[in-house]
């Protein structure tokens, strides 16, 4: 990560900034009854207690064991029970068991939080900027934290999707299906050099650096995002059965696992519903479509006779459409650039160690909290991965 | 299931039975956080609440739509939820998704159990057992129960001991750890034909009856359960080294699953603790052994040169020692007896279709009900399965 | 195993059984092509060559070295690779892998054979029946490779069976097929005390021995096996359907291996045809049904209203009705006789170590060596495998 | 792929180019016994004879079938048989059930063979070619076949060395263990725009076109190959214990498969032995480490301070060094070049849609064809492989 001056006005006061983000997390959960902190359906969503200690023990394990003198940990075991994959800091509780584990409870996680507020707030106060080193590091933290507060829903949605009852979440997220209204046109890009990479005085993540002149051949890119309706048609028109329209592994992904249309679809009768966090709705039309794979974005692509844009396609161009809603599949592998560093210590795991086997996703989500994507941010899953807010762009 | 005539005294007022079962389940809550009501690490174990809301689906799908004319279900879905494995009922949760499902909430099921508990009441109140068939299917609701009371400490014992903090359920369980004091002989019995079955006036399960004659060749039991101290012995002796001692499959199991020692035991620099209700206790050198598999078992008694009796050798004999504190693994397959019938409908899934590849425990234990217990009583699991307080008792 | 005198003529000259078995199974590798000798396509088969290699290995390994002062193996290495399950002679080729091994060439393993078979011929020459542990060993050494005849047999068709060509082994295999023609009604068995398990004169293994009294209450036992035309009706009746017809595990099993028929039988536009060695043949209504599961056979007699006999009834019975062409699956778990002792060595691990989660199998099959059945003979196999030619014999 | 004019002169001549290609197969085929032809042991290599038949397949299927009129295939049942993985042609065998084929016979196999070649020889002597589409399937099928003569040696090197005989394929085989003899010195590149991708006359693959101007910072790269020695101090440092080092995957990978060392590296006493064509061989210090996964490569590399370099700056720099004697590693993942476009009806699969999870692999290595290696060839496979022939050179 990077932090040299934070340009935004709140974060320039960061005690204010940490305030905020984790009154935010707070305030995420108050929907939630008790009995939902727990559940893991799948290892790759975390329960809303992991979560939310979580954010809670990077602060205590990468900055208040460091900066506090004789700082005493709330409890010992927290640092076993709440690392997420830290192997430099130690063991800890198998990612795929975290929904096993019903004590502390979530009183007493919150009685965590607080305890670790308090010691923060006076660090920060104390502190006032002084600290470049302290500074970056709880920048990273509120970072970090507003990433887990995206995973905090996309993680909710998936674990009440396997709920036969399918609960009702927030019913203010039905708003969330606004509809595409950009133009059909493509945007014409000439080929020449851009400049990749963050180069701004503000806060990004380490995998952003290192910017780089990539050539980029012409190319055209689409100002709209794929809609439920045309992708309605690539299911109409059977393309999750015709194998030439996939990837080899694609192809075995829809097969062993019976796909047929984006995650929390659900035919009734010929009519399309989607669960979200307000509950089962229609499915609207014109909305950009959510919910889908790298492979079936891709397939989708190829069946339209065009394809995905790199990640370097998407950025040279990206001030030319209107981004934030989805996160955008590209056609780029998750690679360090050029100039690409580890930070030193636990923290150099944050980054690098997960360029293999996942593809980039561009842009933000509705899920985003305000004020955390920038045209850089470089956003990662497998290429079978649905449970994020994703969505296609088509370029050629 | 069979219910001719109540012959305690408490179950001939079923009325009074109802509410004595009932009222213990609850119980049995007192110690629980709301978060401890979740989670289900392995497929075997159930979630505290979907165990107090299936006792409670018992009674309404089988008992109140069928006996309440018009009787309006709590809440429709919970047929789905809750339902453990009748196929002639319905689709159900997956067995091992029970821990994903956070709603209904747990305030919710208790809500579902009172408004269950008042129209049964009502129900028995008004019918004073009239009604052969009512009375015997509460009284296999209540028997059913009191099985799961038995689970819902096994269960709860082992989703607790996979969290790293060894939560104390209640401190009283430290107590089961009562010492062995029988003498060291065997009880020696004649070869002949003994009958074997249930043939009392009070309440058995299905597979109790077809009371049939067994002869027995000459056999001897032991008086005493098998310790911690033997069982440290064999340990010690290279017990779970030597594949001559185990079954194929025990010897696969074995190693496969790197097990050294009984379920729940903790080697802290040569002392063997574990863990109990009452949290992490020192292993008590003459209290029973518990928590082995039936592979343990039987290597065990292959290493001492004697053998696990049969469950007729069991049931025979069963009046000359003391029994109810270990499930006692028997060498007898869990098949029906010659004169086995299934029940009619859905109750007739109770107990048949289980009799493959699980092995019959005779006894009882520290952890089930008073008064559910009897010599004929048929307990079975699977031969690797360890986590209910299984025990030992050698034969030759 | 057990051979204090051979009573069978053949027999009681033991290097003229040595000769007859040894050359059998040579005969049965007539109509294979080099390349038959290797796959493996499950763990359950084993590929030709190492079933006539392993049998080789059991004279080589338990015999020769140690009746032959000074004997030489003739390869050291092949008591790695042709060891089937001793422990307690050491590490071997992994069960799943012998299909994986293409050296040593069939030749070399035919070189084996003989030059095993040249150290036996002279061992028995010079023995001529003094040392009775000798002529016990080699009576077992010949047992086994009878009952490797049969697996040689039922093995290669599944192997053959997985190939899109379904090659014919051997065209006179067709006649198989033969129909069903005793009557329909029960045998009557009257309830009392029946003498169990082997007690002539002649070879026996292990697990028949520890003769006993069983009681047996009324009972009847049908003269007929189950027939093709039967089983039709069943699936007709859609038996694979109907959860309440299955064993839990069973139904597990059905819908996870999308069972619809049995093993071997493909429906081709409404006709049923089944593979067999002589190839792919129209199924026979008459005959009676062959490569079904415990579960199906137990399906189909839950379906009938009936049951399954267990292995005592059938033993009690058995002269009353013809068997010897399809293994029938009991319904007795494959546990030990009250007085079984294991042999001492590494024949102890002949029968004992399998004694759970198997089911008992009485009679003998169309691939069953001549000679080598008894009506006390116990064949044992997991209740979803159907790779032998197991049949179904009904009871109530 | 790419045919427009053979630039090589063996090339112009197309027949003697097929009979030389297809010759050399059969070469490779002298050693082996009918056995080694059959196994399959992990899903990753062909058996020899599945290999044979496929390179014969692609010319029937691909090509007689479209340019001989009323071609009558030599086998029907083949094209399912000899298939890989042509979704656009139809079913086929199971990729992991290749080696449970036994019939046809490797006789037969060769007749195939025989058959096509008479036909292909006729064809090309007939079409002199003037067919420019002829032409072209006729040089991808051979380059195909190349490809398949690497994989024939490296799938036998793996099926081989699980024999615990370690069989000795081809005793010249010793002498790939050339030393590394090119000094320590990093070249460097400067900064630039580099034309990347295929544009000469002769044959390249499809994923080689989209010539494309790549912007490269400035680079070194090393001269010298990495070598067992210096693989060896990695070992003898903890890499392959240090977590920090791999990427999360690898690290998981190391886990899971207990990886110690390069596959095929056998530790006697501390003494590193490893399996090779030739049997097995002490590990030779100074040639190229072989035989590395990219979780390896890149581990080694993080070590050593330094990094892997991407496919572009590899083939920026390729005249500059000394390649050819393994396939190196990579860090770019296996994309489509801006240009790519997939060939029309079956031979679009070739390539395209495997182009993800893959990492690109450049060079050639000691068991590629003569002749079927070029500087802009992208070889790919999943970065936990490491059967083929791999190594590592270094950047920074």
């Amino acid at each position: 990560m990077h932090a040299v001056q934070q340009s935004d006005a709140a974060e320039q006061d960061l005690l204010e900034f940490y305030r905020r983000v984790r009154a935010r997390t707070e305030e995420l959960c108050g929907p939630l009854e008790i009995e939902d902190y727990i559940p893991q359906p799948i290892v790759d969503v975390s329960p809303p207690k992991w979560n939310i200690a979580h954010t809670t023990w990077f602060f205590e394990e990468m900055i208040l064991k460091q900066f506090v003198p004789g700082y005493e940990p709330f409890d010992p075991a927290f640092g076993f029970l709440f690392n997420s994959y830290y192997n430099s800091i130690g063991d800890r509780t198998a990612r795929d068991r975290r929904g096993d584990i019903s004590r502390p409870t979530v009183k007493q996680v919150f009685a965590y939080r607080k305890h670790v507020d308090e010691r923060m707030s006076q660090l920060l106060a104390r502190d006032e900027g002084k600290q470049a080193a302290l500074t970056e590091l709880v920048t990273l933290g509120l970072n970090h934290e507003q990433q887990h507060q995206e995973l905090f829903l996309t993680d909710l949605k998936y674990t009440f999707s396997t709920n036969p009852l399918l609960p009702v979440y927030d019913a203010s997220f039905a708003q969330v299906e606004d509809i595409e209204t950009a133009g059909r046109e493509l945007i014409e890009m000439p080929a020449g050099i851009y400049e990749i990479g963050y180069n701004g005085e503000g806060f990004c993540f380490d995998n952003e650096l290192g910017r780089q002149r990539v050539f980029l051949e012409d190319y055209a890119i689409s100002r709209r995002l794929v809609t439920n309706r045309e992708f309605k048609e690539f299911i109409d028109d059977g393309g999750y059965r015709n194998a030439l329209l996939w990837h080899s592994e694609g192809w075995d992904w829809v097969n062993r696992e019976h796909v047929e249309a984006p995650l929390y679809w659900h035919d009734r009768d010929g009519r399309f519903f989607n669960y979200t966090l307000a509950g089962l709705r229609e499915v609207v039309p014109d909305a950009p479509v959510c919910h889908v794979s790298f492979y079936e974005a891709s397939a989708f692509a190829e069946w339209k006779g065009m394809r995905l844009a790199t990640e370097f396609e998407w950025e040279a161009a990206n001030d030319k459409f209107r981004w934030g809603r989805r996160w955008e599949w590209t056609n780029s592998a998750y690679l360090p650039y050029p100039g690409f560093r580890k930070g030193e210590g636990a923290v150099g795991e944050y980054n690098g160690k997960f360029m293999i086997n996942q593809m980039v996703l561009r842009g933000a989500s509705v899920a985003t909290p305000a004020g955390h994507s920038r045209p850089t941010y470089r956003n990662f899953f497998h290429p079978h991965l649905r449970w994020q807010f994703t969505g296609i762009r088509l370029a050629q």
